[in-house]
């Protein structure tokens, strides 16, 4: 099956935490040698933020922020490919182009964010789209999307299936709102509307998580088209 | 003045026209020799969709649909190098990296589509973003938003300035609907909100109301932050 | 076999048309499938002229002129990558050296024009000597070289087999005189002649054709070394 | 004058501090407008050695490492091309043919580490060679080349100059004993001698040193060739 | 006045010379200086036909030839660029896109061979058609175009003038023939044609030739469209 | 068994021979056939020392001069790709990034320089380090280290083993006093120390001593980390 997955900041901590890492590492060599193609998209964890922020108050527009956020995901990156030795691709694509050209290889090819005004999420369903993998599984600190943030209302609950239009709507109040709650983008949504390629939102803070929804368990939301 | 424009398929219809392709270049020549420093980005126009609908009958992803779109883009952003001469930087950018680079040599900048899953408005205001713009200006073929689709609405009115916030939800609500009213896509109208930048959607049928609204005239509609 | 295969312009006609194209991708297919190695190269197709002809009204060079020829082969070239899916290499070379790089990898690769001032079949021929192939085909939509112009000539005769110098001759007397007869330019028949690369001219408006020449018949005109 | 300017780690405390960076901003401005052009050249700083104990961790390579320092001295290039805004070439080189490249161009030049195995005080040098500098200034945390470690040895004195090949033999035993005091590596001594460029390394944490040395004050530590 | 100048290997002699190359940098220094801006291609010179010819003995293609002479006619462009220091862009484009960017900042642009197949009169002619520039000038061994071979015809005379399709004439009958006689190869002669550039072969081993017939002078043989 | 092999200028003299070249060519094939995986570096050669010594006459700096140097180990390392054929990974790798890539497809890939300031002994176990190799052989026109110049030092013995710290002294000595001797430069020699890669220096005249290395035999002089 191929599969992209994408791993959120909460893997990469302000403490980076080797053993946390490492059992990633391990749950993909199982994958790959179980027959699985892999492409795994990192975000920037917590220590971006901190470096974007020095830039904003240099006077660096949010353009240049952005990069900076790139530049930790492809750092957090690395330390997986590190990790995968042999299994991975050794070098980071940098488009689209690269990615596809590094897919034909054969290994898990581990990619951070692409370009300013993107989030890692969009580049990892953009990924899917652009290796036509059967499976999208966005691996986050929660356990799919609720009816409500579930911080602030008590009788918020976990949907297990979402239409992509809802879960625009959904992500748009929250923006305009709030701002914080960043499940995914409207681009990353509509990415998924139009490939219909099988998406789902899950707690990956168990990486076990990753290899029981590509077996077929029906955990976090889908996403439908 | 820092400006982009971006000049929409209408420039590039199905019997391609170099006159009126023309009246662009004279004015982009002007508008350097006045002062300005210019990016321009170009559509894909009409044909690129006849390739398109071939692609997606062989079978081909929305991804690769996109690349195709991008690729047509660019033939027309060679076009207006071609009519621009020595006024033009001579080479198309492929990235923001790459615009970032060309404009530090002071010549007029001219690309198309840069990555699939993104419009060339996005690409637009995201140059605006990469160039620290004054002003960016999406030259269409409408004179700015309505209150209503004024294909279907007898009474809807041109409005003079609308918040971001409240052109992504219209444009939602149309998307999720109907699909065609493309004035801004949501990414667009983000790094609008974001960046700050004087945006403006105005009729680019006319030439001229390019000069106009540089030299301050209050034309089309004012996408606010 | 190491095969190039050139497909002219008559593949890519005004009215684009995915079942013409289709028959080709199912025939590379069955090759790659039958243990072939293949490099196609496509030509700019009838579109490409209209562009063309505008960017020489608005002042362009050949030299823009044929970089928009180029554009619109590779987009002909993406067209086969869309439908040959898996089968083929993902991206388009845009030089021997990638040419080269994509071939290692073992799948179909498919490029369009590479350079001004060069042909599609001055391409093909290239790519034959870059990968050291055993037969290039150039699949047009004649039957092969004719003694003189069957357009103008009644008793002109289709040639079974004639050396690249005198092929040589033939088209520069009539590059000369009316500069439409162009199964191979100079370049391209200087390369046969070195590279002794067994190169065959075959109407290929039916694809069938190919194969059979790949088999071993002897169909069109041979040019000999 | 034509400049290279080594900023060390210091810089880059694990609490990275807008304000101390924003001197060094200001200063690198002023020399613009005073006509000298200048290079500046990043290291990784104190975060990245976080990165690179975890990537070890993981089963990295010293290779790998290097990479991750690398990438972080990029980052930190980023910090001080945000600041510097109009005034830098607004991308980051990552080989010596684009620093030269970038460095026609006129504006000030910002970049970190470029390869493995390579400290940034050798890209300094060799940057500084690469673009016939007249002047190589390494502002680090110390005021200059002691006798003998000043941490260990209360009468360490501060040599005025020292030669180049003296300087290797110091660094050598160091690095043989004890690893850590890095003023400059062998590989960054033997360009400074086959180049004879001025080269002098000064306590950059005030970074007026900066332009007193431009101004021709004998600070810190002259090596000679 | 934009002017391409092609120097052929007589400038690159298997004992290479540093003060016959030293005339024609001083030449070019001070045809920048008045005002000019030039392109020069240089040639592989004799030393690369003896790997050229090792090459061959290894088995190596005609394209794998091609590649060691362009490699060599490389590394006479960075002798030239060594001497012209600041007044020569620093670095080497290896494609016309390249080339036409490099030329935007506005010093003297070197460069050697481009591809496989492609003589480097050919990329001289393409170099100038590139830039639209007003001259090309080939400086060879002889003083122009002789009506015979002259090292076998006593009568041959020095041709004043000679239009591109006779010049095409004469070398294809040569090329046919004994292959030696390579003034200029059919490409380079169609794109003289097409492009409609002031072309003349002249004498360089006397390097103020070519200023004279920048000046004006009509020596050695012009190539009429 | 994966190894990385540096052939010196030994192999590419002044009269280039495709017969030594050859025999270096059948083992290569062998070992491959053999089923260990080969990265091989290639020195600049006789040659290369000709045109620096013209560039430096011209006014070029050292950097351009080892430019140079780099460019013509790239020209020995296509004869090798000419002679290898199908074995070999058909284009040569520039940056560390390029050749892990290359790797990945399984070939024997050639590189020859990569940077200024580096030696192709750098490159080589730097090489050694980017593929984590279990081997790098440095096969040069010596049998392996001297306990000190074994031209001026009757009794000079060949020590079976160094270590790199002493290595490194008895370089620096030499470097210093001659500059001649060049073995390993002390930044090879500070790469082979991190890494732990089985290093060893020997006679390479004869290509079977590389063989015998490979097979366990301890020949020349094993430098341990």
């Amino acid at each position: 099956m191929k599969v992209v997955v994408k791993v959120g900041g909460h893997l990469f901590p302000s403490r980076i935490d080797a053993s946390r890492i490492s059992d990633y590492i391990v749950l993909f060599k199982k994958l790959k040698k179980d027959g699985h193609s892999l492409v795994v998209i990192t975000g920037g964890g917590i220590e971006a933020r901190k470096y974007i922020k020095t830039a904003r108050e240099l006077g660096g527009s949010e353009f240049i922020c952005d990069i900076i956020g790139i530049m930790f995901s492809r750092i957090n990156a690395r330390l997986l490919i590190a990790g995968l030795g042999e299994d991975a691709y050794s070098e980071l694509p940098t488009s689209f182009e690269e990615l596809r050209k590094a897919f034909e290889i054969g290994k898990i090819v581990v990619l951070g964010g692409l370009q300013p005004g993107q989030s890692t999420n969009a580049v990892g369903i953009l990924s899917a789209e652009a290796i036509d993998a059967d499976l999208f599984i966005n691996a986050t600190d929660v356990d799919g999307v609720y009816s409500a943030d579930p911080d602030n209302h008590r009788n918020a609950t976990k949907m297990n299936i979402v239409k992509a239009d809802n879960l625009l709507k959904m992500v748009l109040n929250k923006n305009l709102l709030a701002g914080s709650y960043k499940l995914f983008d409207p681009l990353a949504i509509k990415i998924v509307k139009r490939s219909g390629i099988l998406t789902r939102i899950i707690n990956g803070e168990d990486p076990k998580n990753i290899e029981r929804v590509i077996n077929g368990e029906k955990l976090g939301t889908l996403v439908s088209p």
